[in-house]
């Protein structure tokens, strides 16, 4: 028996056709261009699972289901995509649709970072746990929450949103979702990029020399700039880092004081900064969130099924 | 069939035999004296609810289980509690010990925050919900997660810490925990009168008057003091308050965003100001958590059972 995964982003649609051990056995993707009608988005969707079912010579009776991780908020219930993020989807039943271009015998359907988690779950970094959180550091701060071996999306499905907690109460910076000071403003990679854009500027403005000036045109600055002058020994790049895994640091002690998981895992882009990444936040994390008297900690984890871990949640949806 | 609830408290143990709908049918109280070993402190609570019992002519064959509520951390599976806030317990078998002292079938225990919980989702203003959160605020901000009917207390049972999330990370207040800015350290009832006594001593440097001054003794101060003087029209009270819901509000809307429970029951006594608390912290809430695409929204209720939710809590652990 086999599952269709597919991975619905803002870019690009991934598709993998997974075996039961969630072993991706063959994948490919598709650009979504998403200015255009849900439905020829789906049509494309179903006809990329159609090709690759060819070229592993899967039949469609030997699918299991098909499963979808979208952004925002997914009625798993009812199939229905309540709402994405860039993407022209509202209370769009992406199940039935889907089942028209391609007649499998069921679509599930599920938020994307909540698939992720659970990809982590089953098939990576924390398999074998009861209970697990997973953040995402990329444009925003995905969040999904595995408890008792199942994803918690709360009431409507609208639950999770990890990224927006407020840890900043005051003199904050605008998140995209209309709060002030979220979790996601400071340590998603947007976040980084934002801090690192700032101490350039100041450095700027102080005649305070630093090897992120070579970044001159502030455009080019990324979530990797501050990491890789730090470790070229620039002090200000080492400000940035410092102040970035501070907030996550924040983020972090709050959500294990929230959930007590056995295992925090951290994925995204930022992720490939490893033990320059880990190793000063668990240092931080350590001291906000156990004493003495706390016999077992969270292990905080690195993400390992990177960009694949959409479609191997989403494949792992009905298991 | 009945049930024995039990209150441990760092002041008072309340026991109440419960029937089987989890109504009170007799309860009783006596003094912790928490310097004290353990062991004897145990005595006392199985004497008064053998007292209790033979009162109310409830036999000990007719008595399902014990459920104990007890501050700090509560090992669940082996009835130990690992940890008591203001208790001398440690590592500390209260189940078996209690069982020495009155032959019970069985003894459940309890984080006193999750029971609270419990109690308004089985006999409270919560029941019939399948998924909610409590606040309860007092000299702390206890937190109680129900999801799918169940308390979820997290890995080592350490979880469910609402109070103990950061939302203040700059010039932030102390914790009693060891963290600064923690929500506990200013939505708690002892958050409240902190509040309360710098905007006196504020309103004092400044030649402000303000009706808060009667309570000229700073020691008088309590977390009734703003309201109080709120509803007499002073302004810096006015002032107090407005702060004190803009932190509770922000920490209600984290806890939304996260767990998106049908319900947030709000518990402790800062509950008795009723709606002058929830009209203007809903109105906060509802701008930081819903658009216009957000169909269904978590109902914020005031608890209903009070003092008696610690003892239905335990009542209703073995439910």
């Amino acid at each position: 028996m086999y599952y269709i995964g597919v991975d619905l982003g803002g870019t690009n649609i991934a598709i993998g056709i997974v075996d039961e051990s969630l072993k991706i056995i063959r994948k490919g993707s598709v650009r979504t261009c998403p200015n255009r009608e849900p439905e020829l988005i789906i049509k494309d969707m179903a006809a990329l699972a159609s090709r690759l079912l060819s070229e592993t010579g899967v039949s469609l009776s030997e699918v299991e289901y098909v499963g979808i991780a979208a952004p925002g908020t997914a009625d798993r219930d009812r199939g229905v995509v309540v709402y994405a993020n860039n993407l022209p989807f509202l209370n769009f039943p992406i199940a039935e649709v889907f089942r028209k271009f391609l007649p499998v015998k069921k679509v599930l359907i599920e938020n994307d970072a909540n698939a992720a988690a659970l990809a982590e779950h089953r098939a990576g970094v924390a398999k074998g746990t009861k209970n697990m959180v997973m953040i995402t550091l990329g444009t925003g701060v995905g969040g999904g929450i595995i408890i008792d071996g199942k994803v918690h999306s709360g009431f409507n499905f609208a639950g999770a949103e990890l990224g927006h907690t407020v840890i900043v109460h005051e003199n904050a910076k605008a998140c995209s979702c209309g709060r002030q000071g979220c979790f996601e403003a400071y340590a998603s990679a947007t976040g980084l990029t934002n801090l690192t854009r700032e101490k350039i500027a100041e450095c700027r403005k102080n005649g305070t020399p630093t090897l992120m000036f070579k970044d001159a045109d502030m455009d080019r600055v990324s979530a990797r700039t501050a990491f890789s002058a730090m470790k070229q020994g620039d002090l200000p790049a080492k400000e940035v880092v410092d102040a970035f895994i501070s907030y996550l640091a924040c983020g972090v002690s709050n959500i294990i004081h929230i959930f007590r998981p056995e295992m925090l895992v951290i994925g995204g882009g930022v992720c490939n900064e490893r033990e320059n990444l880990t190793v000063p936040l668990s240092r931080i994390v350590d001291r906000e969130c156990y004493t003495e008297d706390t016999a077992v900690k969270t292990k905080i984890a690195i993400a390992e099924l990177g960009n694949d871990a959409g479609i191997i949640g989403a494949a792992a949806l009905g298991l």
